[in-house]
């Protein structure tokens, strides 16, 4: 017997619906019954006709009854397929607020976090604003009802071809850009593209973790190239006879090595000799504070040998998820044919904005404000840990970037370190999970960043460090 | 000899690092050569010292000279590795403008396009501006310069859990969704979740082409399994020992077959003997309108064989690039090992807009707005062509989503209703595409959308098909 509640929230077709969904279900409306008819039911239960007629044609589309014209509804079998067990019980609404309430981060036990690759404040919050309002309210805004470009936008192509043409001597043309959700998801399409290339690919030893489990994952062996200081060791490279490499040579992460030109040029030429392919990861570039940014590798590469990787995520926002590649002209068919059917992977607004925001100069004003002020960041962190643990460390990759390494030259461990910096509240990074042979990582060296702390913060932990390590 | 130019926008240290750069790549400059003392070429061109030592520090940084302490700073050599030509010209600013000009567009030919995907004019334009401001001057705004989590914000999460609790009848904790840029790129996850079990899928025959091209590109053979009027042939899946199958239960892509409670059942039947996955891609659920929205498959499954996915797309716009997928409990650990260092696929701001939109009821009342406005064109899609074509042709898969397939009884060929059409500045679509057996492709079959058109372009559109084909 069916109670129909008039005053629930449930619409009565609905209920009736559920009803007999949960007979049918429970076996106790069975294969072949006939379903009282709809004129029936509706005298019975005092609703409307028409009311009943929605929830049987429900039951009809979904398949649990059929109507047989002449015979009414027939309750249709459930083979024997019907789950031993019901379906999981619903969570109900205080669930979610329990939900609400947990936090998913661990507690706030630190003072200082020496992290790398969260911003603080510069952040073009009002620009963001007042750009969001223009588009949508120009008529171009109705372009965020369709399927855009796969590549991404062309105006914002442009900019990033101007930009890349003056920062980074890259040279390339708009149909060669193709904007992705981040670094990883380029690499993601690049090892589609050469997937049919008995799946090797050298790496930097140490070298980005990020980027290679997105290799791993696509299934490629990964021949680990041990980080000289001029840069990754081209007689090994040569030796393995890979064909595709990545690599970071303007500042190799997280060594912050500068491969130089002879290097650059050396590696060109065994890609050209070779057929290889040189993913040029140059996600930092804009930030060096010491002399002028390294032109690319790709800037030197005369036969197509390069496929550079370019990010805002260290300058303007992580949270944007926003970056591109650029691919030589002889792959874009490929790259055509291989991913015609595929959709951009960013939103078009966020493109447009983008877009508008380094058309009108804002980007490089940015970029200049950026670098000033981690410079001084990155001074105040030099010349404090220079004044306060002189000789008992050695810090490398300085000069650019939003990290530092610093190895301890009377062999303090890794752990101990982490360890001692925690007790004092203040969190410091490893390095070995940049070793992909985990045996050959380096035990006394961590990683600072300084993107997040203000230059106070960073005197005040780097003081804390100090007394972490070597106040005994 | 430099030519230094004290009115040029390069400053003068670039001047002379361009310079001395280009002599030692051009070979005028040799390997040992030592260059002149800053003091002395400071003093010749009558430039601050510090200018020439910024160069020079430059061009050793780069590694095109070595400063040797005593010595000065001294030539290094290119090895052989020179490239024979020199770097492409760089693009001119005419050029820039040139590629502006030149549109990538199809010149508009046609006069009505049946297209599918695209929307038309519901997007809530003020709603997302109001919703931007106000986040980007909230305290939580500091978080766009953070990486955020891989799986998505975690408001959104229980947003989409409740509404699809309520809408869909899915069950499942915000734990367990993960938002994508889409559905290729959560499919292209699930490949990789799944890339050890032997890469073979079971598609259906015909299907979404969009899905296809993704696990082709992830190396899996497709085995098209044929769909019938009740969905896909499970016996048929069940011969094919397969175990992973993408489907569309509850709006088949492209026929718009609903498959019945029997077949669903049998289906997690089939998944729970045979360890079988089914990949339920509910891409247009929302879009029913002469009945409910059909529950999911996933509220049917109780041992964990669904991962259902969804997207905002096709109700809000295919612009926003926002899905996500849901994935069984079992499978989460092993997500969190391979996807450990990834990033998540959507900018942090999207993600609490559209939380806002969501938990403030916007979401809701615009399914509803969007449901009504496109059952109107779809009642008129039909009426018309039922009035106008009668029973030349037979409408499939109407009453819900925003296409239908006209199929020609009298024979007429794919390629000529195309052209036709175009004749008469209308464009429809094949559905050929949708076949992964080529031959096996219906050849009087067409697609046509009506998401981009109002009524009565629709029925203008449609009047003039009629004449296309029909008024010989």
């Amino acid at each position: 017997m069916i109670h129909i509640d008039s005053t629930s929230n449930m619409p009565i077709y609905q209920q009736i619906y559920e009803h007999l969904k949960r007979k049918i279900m429970a076996g106790t409306l069975k294969e072949g019954d006939k379903l009282t008819s709809t004129r029936v039911f509706a005298k019975n239960f005092c609703v409307a006709r028409n009311t009943v007629e929605n929830a049987y044609s429900q039951l009809c589309l979904e398949g649990y009854v059929l109507n047989k014209p002449g015979s009414g509804f027939i309750v249709q079998g459930m083979n024997d397929h019907l789950p031993s067990f019901l379906k999981n019980d619903l969570m109900h609404e205080s669930q979610y607020a329990e939900l609400e309430r947990s936090s998913f981060e661990e507690p706030k036990v630190y003072l200082y976090d020496f992290q790398y690759g969260n911003l603080d404040i510069l952040f073009p919050y009002s620009l963001w604003r007042r750009f969001t309002t223009e588009i949508l309210l120009s008529f171009d805004a109705q372009r965020i009802n369709s399927y855009n470009d796969k590549q991404g936008e062309l105006d914002l192509r442009i900019e990033i071809m101007k930009y890349l043409q003056e920062a980074r001597a890259v040279s390339c043309t708009p149909d060669q850009i193709v904007l992705c959700c981040g670094t990883q998801y380029a690499l993601d399409m690049i090892c589609k593209l050469f997937s049919d290339d008995g799946r090797k690919l050298a790496m930097e030893e140490p070298g980005y973790n990020g980027a290679r489990t997105v290799f791993v994952n696509n299934g490629f062996e990964i021949i680990p190239i041990p980080i000289q200081s001029d840069g990754i060791s081209i007689p090994d490279l040569e030796r393995s006879s890979v064909k595709l490499t990545y690599i970071t040579p303007s500042h190799q992460f997280p060594t912050g090595v500068v491969m130089p030109i002879q290097n650059r040029l050396h590696l060109l030429h065994w890609a050209t000799q070779q057929n290889g392919i040189i993913i040029e990861d140059d996600y930092d570039s804009e930030l060096r504070y010491h002399a002028r940014p390294i032109p690319s590798l790709q800037s030197l590469d005369t036969s197509g040998r390069v496929i550079y990787l370019g990010t805002f995520s260290k300058s303007l926002s992580p949270g944007l998820r926003m970056g591109y590649m650029i691919l030589p002209k002889w792959l874009l068919p490929k790259y055509h044919t291989m991913f015609a059917k595929y959709s951009s992977s960013i939103p078009w607004l966020e493109q447009k904005i983008v877009s508008l925001y380094m058309a009108g100069g804002h980007w490089e004003r940015h970029i200049r404000k950026v670098c000033l002020y981690n410079k001084k960041k990155h001074d105040v962190m030099l010349k404090t840990i220079t004044q306060l643990m002189g000789d008992k460390i050695i810090i490398q990759g300085n000069n650019a970037g939003l990290h530092i390494l610093l190895q301890f030259v009377n062999g303090e461990k890794q752990n101990w370190l982490i360890d001692k910096a925690r007790e004092y509240k203040v969190k410091v990074y490893p390095t070995s999970p940049f070793w992909h042979t985990k045996e050959n990582a380096s035990e006394n060296t961590l990683l600072l960043g300084f993107s997040m702390l203000n230059e106070k913060e960073i005197v005040d932990g780097l003081t804390l460090l100090n007394k972490a390590w070597f106040d005994q």
